[in-house]
């Protein structure tokens, strides 16, 4: 998917909203269990059908897939077959923190944009330039940098101030990422729980899409992220996900899903129609 | 794996060495597509009854097995059942290079310890404390923590040095995680590319053992990383990959890396009979 694609289906939508796949089998309902043989694409399927004319995104993290072995693998590919057969605006993030070296995040590209059709895959800037330029060789797939993550952690390592030039690490990994790829194939993490730091953010990628995760459950506010993030294509996809998928235990939950969703994106028109950017 | 368990193994191997089953559909030798139904655990095997008196551990990278989807997941979950059933003195390490929020984590650990039967698993540090400290719940399981890397990449934001401490950026990792596991439970990646650097390393870190990969095709000496990277168990693992499963295409391939991993096992035994740690 291209950027102006993404902005359009956003004005569209009038919705930035990117719905976080992160099923859990202890926690989706029980009936699903008895009703079907395969109760976490079950899950996932109703989800999706309730939300996706209220978001522009799905992001599956590739944990909870990847714990339930073969059969979470396989739910996975069927998730995102099923979201590219149905509901094909939808921009699909693999959330998989990956990265490794040139020849081997090549193997991890190929798995995401050549075995899988995720548009986006989490990619972690720890070991630099060559283990994630393989994955922005696929014409119009998109990196998400982890920049500044929304986690207590974020304290240890992306605060240090480099010595030499005052930057702090999630500062540095945005410039010297400038180099490897554009607002075109590159968005970036960046948590929610410090909206105020959008600013320092915007002045070193004015133009660039961001991954909001944190709104929610984590804590972060929509008001502040939009205030201090929002750009001239909006720039911003804000991720919910426990907020959103597990709004209700019961038979509901598609219902309670979409309820949730659609409180969030009536917030998102909001703000949109407030910045000019949709009429 | 307990660390008095896995020096024992490299006294007794006279070996310190770990084979990286990295594993390339497009690099295995050409008659295996004729013979087997299987061609990438026949691979697998063969290479590890040709290896298995000569190294005291195994390490896949997972992105060989993603990359052929579902079929390469099973071949990861048969390849580590298939050392743990008929060499379990093999320490086996997922490098899978994981780490995400806290919760995420911990299915990431349910993964690799709890439905597969991983000693350790390669961890990227970006993202702090609460990405890494759920996977050393788990008895004589261990983190390998990514700290100094052999890549190109490595030099981007590895070095970066702390406006208020001096301290390089994996240097920082390496004391902050100190808090967060012992020398019981966690290990820390160093590239063989920058040896020297070993000094260093052990004046923070004078006990832990370091998986070491680079060492033979990435190019590093095995006696410059002995030099300076031997403590009073070992404290090395060093991986080879390339230059050991891919030694031959021919139908001689197992017969090659067995040849080439004994070379590397002289060259240990010599090693560790110098630095008197075997007689």
């Amino acid at each position: 998917m291209t950027k102006q694609e993404l902005f359009e289906n956003i004005q569209r939508k009038k919705s930035f909203l990117c719905v976080g796949l992160d099923t859990d089998v202890n926690k989706i309902p029980e009936h699903l269990f008895d009703e079907s043989d395969d109760p976490i694409f079950a899950f996932n399927k109703a989800i999706i059908d309730a939300t996706a004319d209220l978001c522009v995104a799905y992001k599956p993290n590739l944990a909870f897939y990847e714990s339930l072995g073969l059969e979470g693998w396989e739910i996975l590919e069927r998730t995102v077959e099923y979201i590219r057969t149905y509901y094909p605006d939808q921009f699909i993030i693999a959330d998989a923190k990956r990265g490794d070296i040139g020849n081997t995040s090549a193997m991890y590209a190929r798995t995401f944009f050549g075995n899988m059709d995720f548009d986006s895959v989490t990619v972690a800037p720890y070991m630099g330039e060559d283990s994630v330029t393989p994955f922005l060789t696929y014409e119009d797939k998109w990196v998400t940098l982890l920049a500044l993550t929304s986690n207590k952690g974020a304290f240890d390592f992306q605060f240090m101030k480099d010595a030499e030039t005052g930057e702090r690490l999630f500062e540095k990994v945005l410039k010297t990422s400038l180099n490897w790829g554009t607002d075109e194939n590159m968005m970036y993490v960046v948590g929610a729980t410090k909206a105020e730091m959008l600013t320092d953010i915007r002045a070193i990628i004015p133009e660039h899409f961001l991954l909001v995760p944190g709104v929610g459950a984590q804590g972060g506010s929509l008001a502040e992220v939009a205030k201090y993030g929002l750009n001239s294509t909006c720039g911003l996809l804000v991720n919910s996900s426990r907020q959103i998928i597990y709004a209700s235990q019961d038979a509901d939950y598609a219902k309670a899903a979409r309820l949730e969703a659609e409180k969030v994106q009536l917030e998102m028109e909001q703000i949109l129609f407030a910045a000019e950017l949709i009429q």
